[in-house]
């Protein structure tokens, strides 16, 4: 993030009626009472709310309430943590990444609702969920006319200020006023009179800059200046360099074959440290023209601006580290043309995932032997963080690609299983898998033989062995997805046990990072 | 069917040039070689080749060879039986409802690649799969300019005849001539240059009435007067008019809380006897002017036309009983122009089934407390059919509706288990689900929230009280999707070991349908 720029607060509500609801962030959040269904702006810790939420946390601290908490994704700046703590959350969704309401989840006392994060606004808008009552949303100004422009996310904070009645802006003296323009918000209408999404390139403008609500609606501003938080990701290591390598070659080896070109089709990839690095692997390729169509735009984005690799910039949200967010705010108007936010059911949509024919690059959290993946639920209980995006995009995309290293845990855990312990992304979906030791291809595949390409491309010793042992004993049984039912999860158990997956001590085994980078999934 | 009518074949070639292709069904067999991949119409059941698939079978019989089968989803008339009696089927996709060649694939001998239906000729237009040597496409008449009018279904069948160098027509005189204008044939662009599909309500035309390819790629035609495979749907049952009666219920609801107007949104329903079953609900309902935007059209289709409650049908094939074929095609003109048949692309597509917001109800063979459901593997590993369609609806749909009975085999399995032993739908694609007991509305749930939801309204005793006991086990180990996993499959494999899911003797349990009828999914 740039540093906080000193211009009259007053300059960014342009609307001058409005400036009188200007008030304190403990003052706004009375708006919020018990039993309230809040929808609060923030995608991948970008964009979001950051004073009111805390207020309420701080309220609930002397009074206790609770509400269902709506947003586009993950939220920064410890909201979830300190809403959590304060007891103020009764029921969230779509998405979150925090530690700390990830335990409270865990534990059954906030329900938490894992959603695909195309869906939300659509079962809002057609009153499948409550409707939402107030929607807090920052903002980098209040137009003339009283619309909002919405700071480094999009996600679903216009459909939030359309919907809800009451709506209370943070406008944010952070985050750079060269923001403005460069969202795309573009609402789909109400059945049956919907219409196609004229949307043909990633770098189509199909809607407007600003979220056009009534003024009135507007019941309260708060002013701040607190940064986004920063990415966490890691850098790229041997791992994450060997699975890039896998997979450029792959597409290497796909242009030859003449069923992509050069710029390859429309890239999305999910959130964290793998995908950033498969995405960074990209700028020592052959491919040019490169052009994404994704959620969140990360350091990797801006770094293959800067090679010369990547065209244009589709996502809902920008989120980095503090070096590269630093530059890229400080040096925005530099990228600017080349980048469009948008609501996160255009950047999420089926319509246009299947129509621009998306390559999309997701991480498995674990993944099996016939290519089912796992993104979210630790030995198929715990959840990390929730599925995101990244079914919208596997289902609906030209390509689905999932990568994980094949170990977590000192090479205690193998991402590769016979079966795994939660399903997020069924072997339909699953086109390519990829790890440090290589890449399976299952296009056109049947369930065998995805067991023999994933065993052999993916799985570091002793595992592979280990997996072999089983296929070979469950195919003795015989049907189209062999199994042996009750070993099934038998490594799974023997971790909860032991501490291992593996039968016996072993040596030989690659140390990798820990299993909560592992587990980043989209969005 | 109607009877075979009785005109002039030649007449029904109308391009004079090509009557001198007319061949016998062995001498086009002899176009399809080892090693080939053949695209062959066909979708459940309907509009299927059925000469010179038969042909291939005897000429095995004494000069073995292996071809990948490609079609729109189930073949009729033996076909698929025949082939892998005569050990013609190396590979088959991406659909197949045949006991026989069921067999061989749980036997590992046939490899079955079970696809979304919307994605076949996606891939093969990518040449993401092996490219179709030759097609072989039923038709009712070859136009003057050598277009192909398809008979009873559309599938895959012209994106094979366009891909292929080659194509074999069996012209089928049992087919009414009436069919013709019925067919609506979209194909969409390459990309990058793909267009919005122009289509917003189910009754939309956006194609060509015929199949257009060069007319000298026919290099065969055969003339036969074989008819479609009837449908084997069985009739409603107490049990599958209760499963109606909760969703119409359900439905009426949604009116009044006015999420759905008297007209619901167009309905997608899969094939089958409970789904047929509970279309056939829909009669006695206070709904008016449905729509459907579905694959298959069945029996319920035409009793719903003719009930007055249905104004238009989509769909990609008709499917339909004996009794009801033959009154169908001898009224069809009647019929006519409320009906489309479709390309399963543009059937199962997912920018319309979003757009249109589909009501989509397809069969679970089994589904587990959090609400993922299982379409397709017996125990986890043994093939029935297939996905079909059923991930094209369900991820993309308005709301998705899975329908079980709550037991099978006599009470001696439990449709509802603790955790599915193979996961086609995971709980994030599942809205409502229903059984004779109840109907469980999962939406904006979190999965403890849901697994109560669904023991309370859908599990028949003694199996609620054993899975409220697991849940009370996997929730004192904690998580967000709380599971005992070395118990997660016990109840199966108890199945294996003792032919019954009970722990012990059972009285009380209520007789119903065999395990091969609930397991009907989509196509």
């Amino acid at each position: 993030m740039s540093q906080p720029h000193h211009d009259d607060h007053l300059d960014r509500i342009r609307l001058p009626a409005l400036r009188e609801r200007i008030t304190t962030a403990a003052a706004a959040a009375e708006w919020i009472k018990d039993g309230m269904t809040v929808g609060m702006s923030g995608f991948t810790k970008s964009g979001d709310a950051k004073m009111v939420p805390l207020a309420m946390a701080e309220r609930a601290r002397h009074t206790p309430f609770q509400i269902t908490l709506i947003t586009g994704a993950s939220l920064g700046n410890d909201v979830d943590k300190l809403l959590t703590e304060a007891g103020v959350l009764a029921r969230r969704m779509p998405f979150q990444a925090d530690p700390v309401l990830r335990a409270a989840i865990n534990r059954g006392e906030v329900m938490y609702v894992d959603q695909h994060l195309s869906e939300t606004v659509e079962m809002l808008r057609t009153r499948q969920l409550a409707p939402i009552d107030i929607a807090i949303i920052e903002a980098i100004a209040i137009t003339e006319t009283g619309a909002i422009i919405p700071s480094t996310s999009v996600g679903n904070s216009a459909s939030f200020a359309i919907l809800a009645d009451k709506v209370i802006v943070e406008i944010n003296l952070s985050q750079s006023l060269a923001l403005e323009g460069l969202h795309d918000i573009f609402i789909p209408k109400h059945r049956p009179q919907r219409e196609p999404m004229p949307l043909m390139t990633p770098s189509d403008r199909v809607g407007t800059t600003t979220i056009n609500i009534a003024p009135e609606k507007i019941v309260a501003i708060v002013i701040t200046e607190k940064q986004d938080s920063s990415s966490t990701i890691l850098p790229p290591d041997a791992e994450t360099d060997a699975i890039a390598a896998h997979l450029v070659e792959f597409f290497e080896e796909e242009v030859r074959c003449g069923r992509l070109t050069n710029s390859l089709l429309p890239l999305q990839a999910g959130i964290g440290t793998i995908a950033n690095a498969v995405m960074t692997g990209f700028i020592n390729s052959p491919f040019a023209h490169l052009s994404m169509y994704s959620e969140v735009l990360q350091d990797s984005t801006f770094d293959l601006f800067d090679a010369g690799k990547l065209d244009f910039a589709s996502g809902s949200s920008i989120t980095l580290s503090s070096q590269k967010g630093a530059q890229v705010f400080r040096e925005l108007t530099r990228y600017k043309e080349r980048l469009v936010l948008r609501p996160q059911e255009v950047s999420n949509h089926p319509e246009i995932i299947r129509r621009l024919g998306i390559i999309a690059i997701n991480t498995a959290l674990e993944a099996d032997i016939y290519g089912n993946v796992n993104s979210t639920h630790v030995l198929g209980t715990h959840i990390m963080n929730g599925i995101g995006g990244s079914g919208d995009f596997a289902r609906n995309a030209y390509l689905a690609v999932f990568a994980t290293k094949s170990l977590a845990k000192d090479g205690k855990i193998s991402s590769i299983v016979p079966m795994v312990s939660h399903v997020d992304h069924n072997e339909h979906d699953v086109d390519i898998l990829v790890t440090e030791v290589g890449l399976a291809d299952l296009r056109g595949l049947a369930p065998r033989e995805r067991a023999q390409a994933i065993i052999r491309n993916c799985v570091a010793q002793p595992y592979r062995g280990l997996l072999q042992e089983y296929v070979t004993e469950a195919g003795e049984r015989g049907g189209h997805t062999p199994h042996v039912l009750e070993k099934a999860f038998s490594w799974h158990t023997r971790y909860r046990e032991t501490g291992s997956m593996l039968p016996i001590r072993s040596v030989n085994i690659h140390p990798t990072d820990d299993l909560d980078d592992v587990s980043q999934q989209a969005a």
